[in-house]
């Protein structure tokens, strides 16, 4: 289980790319690497690297080169976003896509394609660094497709496939030689491993640079989002989670209750779910303890007991905690909680979050090898097998399905919480088998719940 | 009169302030100079300086600071614009404007306080500069007053005389002793030299940098933009006006008619009606031939004409044209007619509007000292002295005044256009003989006009 850290510098935030620096950059890898991390996620802005849609800044693409390189002489692999588009509260919007060149960025042609250029530079820049973890598209990239970012908002989840395979295709083709994957070809399945095949090598195990999607939990949790699970598992090498327990998990369950400290192993099973390939690797990319719901005095232990329960789940990449470094407070409107996520002050001293984060990674601490063998059956179909609307809302926090996992969780006799298995899908017995499923358990019929919104007011990183 | 150029960077277009590069500059800069210009008009990108509201980058500053001593080794003053905001049809909006953190730029008190910060801390910076010609405020931020640019749009004209107030103030803050003006303090009247006064020197004797305000003509045209002609007048030291005859204006008259090649002259008549203070000076700070509406061919004849007509108002502080270089085929999304406004070509070669403006520059011609004896009177208020809604509905293109104004101009006896008062103060004797006003002439009664719509569709530089 790769163990990391979404890196936030020190001095000027993301905005530092605006005047990078070799030495503020070496000061706070050093310290990251000092907690026993094995890599770290970093993000470019896009607009500072693409400021005009055919315009890629060679300058912009060496100073993320070079970030990778610095990271490497500390020990660390780095994965690089490229779509940054969003950050704690803050949209990273090209000129090309404003106002009077408002066009959708998920469907336009000529945007699409330059998209996909900037994804491909992106990716050649640091395709030859052996240190590169690698490439995701972009953080949270799904909330653009609603308010209150830049209209318009009527990409469909088709037109979302489309752009998830052409942007991951565009990685890859950056990648080169070095790209691992196949893209899953959404809805035809013919690039798809049989689900009756031997169990993928481990996660760790894969030697080329992951090509990834990173979503916000709406992907899981809100039916209307056009981004969801399948854009999660059906692209790139891996399935993302973000985790952050302000999405209601937090004020349900308390600080440090299970339906809190769970929330990230219960992504990793509801992502396992969605992977048409048995053994796919799910990657916990992002979870922190935000003090709006979690008191600083708290944190330390909701980091231990996430990352313990995380490693509970299989086929777990990794965990990335939420984030290096505290915001300085010198730079305004943050969200309040913004400013407190880091294992480190924004002057460097370890918090008690980083302490047991340092402890756990020094601890050598590794994901199951086998699979829980229960597994909860998530309805995501109706009677007719047509897709039911309904499904993500009963997996969000409170939803009948999300209590039912979790009730089974805390009863379980080793501590793990179930897998889950899709409706869908359950009459399919090698997969079941593959997947090390022996038991299936129904959400009870007399289970009431009701979801809590997911909505992200202003908090979401 | 001043004779200058809006300084459109070669290389990378205004994005190249993300790669800045003195020799570039310095390439662009000593070509502007041979054309004979004495200034040109530069224009940092806001979200690139101040990226963050309490984050001002020194290093941004540093280089507009040397952009203005290159231009100095070159003989060039210059105007450096604060809030860049909106340019060829491209917005540049800090990330804590937009999505989670949209909020009224005019309005908000902490919005305001960081962008008079900004503006106090640009003009600080190159404040010692002894070239420095002057700050404005921001090229045509009253474009942010509506759509499509980002909501909300409720500043009213009083909230925009406020925000003009505060801007202007910063702005001399930040040049300290250099400042040369006064704020006229909207509505009192108070810091505004009686109209009986003696006329104040030329504008060029004037010996500190000036303190503008940049707004587009739907400041002169539109009632319903709340940045009006007294947001012009009676800001900053002198009345900026911008002419762009894609407005409607070369639509009706053709390229070479008269209301086209008279719109800058026009623009800085009606600049000089809505002067509180006689003599103020009057910038026609942008103006240029646009193709969409004034072929190549007819750009040379158009560019001598405007000036010409220009040098025959009163108390022209100068003319800034639009712009000095092509913007490169290299870059995306531009408007069509934006490619091609430049007097140099992408890669330098001299065009033939350049010809015809560095003839004029090198010709010494000066603006007029006398001023125009007639003025036409422009109904701004309603019988009982309220104000009138449809006064700048009057003034667009096609409009009854604007008409009458044009037909007076081309039926003076030294081709001159008239003069422009106010209904409002035609009764002021005072100001009426320090204007120089002998005769007064009504626009005629059975004059009709309507008003072509100045809406400026992805046409805006």
């Amino acid at each position: 289980m790769r163990f990391g850290v979404n890196y936030t510098p020190a001095v000027g935030w993301f905005h530092s790319w605006l005047d990078f620096s070799a030495s503020d950059t070496a000061r706070d890898l050093e310290a990251i690497a000092s907690l026993g991390a094995d890599h770290v996620r970093i993000f470019p802005i896009w607009p500072v690297v693409q400021p005009n849609r055919t315009l890629i800044r060679a300058s912009a693409l060496r100073d993320v080169a070079t970030v990778v390189d610095i990271a490497g002489s500390f020990g660390l692999d780095v994965n690089v976003d490229a779509l940054q588009g969003h950050l704690s509260s803050f949209d990273f919007v090209p000129s090309w896509l404003d106002s009077w060149h408002r066009r959708n960025m998920f469907t336009d042609p000529d945007v699409v394609a330059s998209t996909a250029a900037y994804v491909e530079a992106l990716a050649g820049a640091v395709a030859d660094k052996p240190n590169l973890l690698g490439i995701s598209i972009g953080n949270e990239v799904n909330q653009f497709a609603h308010a209150p970012h830049p209209a318009p908002h009527d990409t469909t989840a088709e037109q979302g496939h489309a752009w998830a395979g052409a942007m991951v295709a565009a990685a890859r083709r950056g990648l080169g030689s070095r790209a691992v994957g196949l893209e899953a070809r959404h809805g035809s399945g013919e690039s798809v491993p049989s689900a009756a095949g031997s169990r993928r090598p481990a996660a760790g195990s894969r030697s080329g640079p992951l090509v990834t999607i990173a979503q916000y939990d709406a992907a899981w949790y809100d039916d209307a989002q056009p981004f969801g699970p399948e854009h999660a598992a059906d692209h790139g090498d891996a399935t993302v989670t973000h985790s952050w327990v302000f999405n209601g998990t937090a004020a349900l369950h308390g600080p440090l209750g299970a339906g809190s400290v769970r929330h990230g192993e219960y992504l990793l099973q509801l992502a396992a779910a969605w992977n048409r390939e048995p053994g796919r690797p799910n990657w916990l990319q992002e979870v922190g303890a935000p003090t709006n719901v979690v008191p600083p005095s708290d944190a330390a232990a909701f980091t231990e007991q996430t990352v313990r329960h995380v490693a509970g789940a299989q086929d777990v990449l990794g965990v990335t905690w939420w984030c290096s470094h505290d915001v300085s407070r010198s730079l305004a409107d943050f969200p309040e909680l913004e400013y407190d996520l880091g294992l480190f002050t924004n002057d460097g001293a370890l918090k008690p979050a980083g302490e047991a984060f340092a402890a756990l990674a020094r601890s050598g601490i590794t994901s199951a090898v086998e699979p829980p063998s229960t597994a909860l059956v998530l309805d995501d179909v109706l009677g007719d097998g047509s897709p039911r609307y309904g499904t993500r809302a009963d997996c969000a926090p409170g939803g009948r399905f999300a209590a039912a996992w979790l009730a089974l969780a805390e009863s379980s006799h080793d501590g793990r919480g179930p897998q889950v298995v899709l409706r869908s899908r359950l009459a399919d017995e090698a997969l079941r088998t593959t997947r090390g499923i022996t038991s299936i358990v129904e959400v009870p019929t007399d289970l009431d719940g009701t979801a809590l919104s997911v909505a992200h007011p202003a908090t979401m990183p």
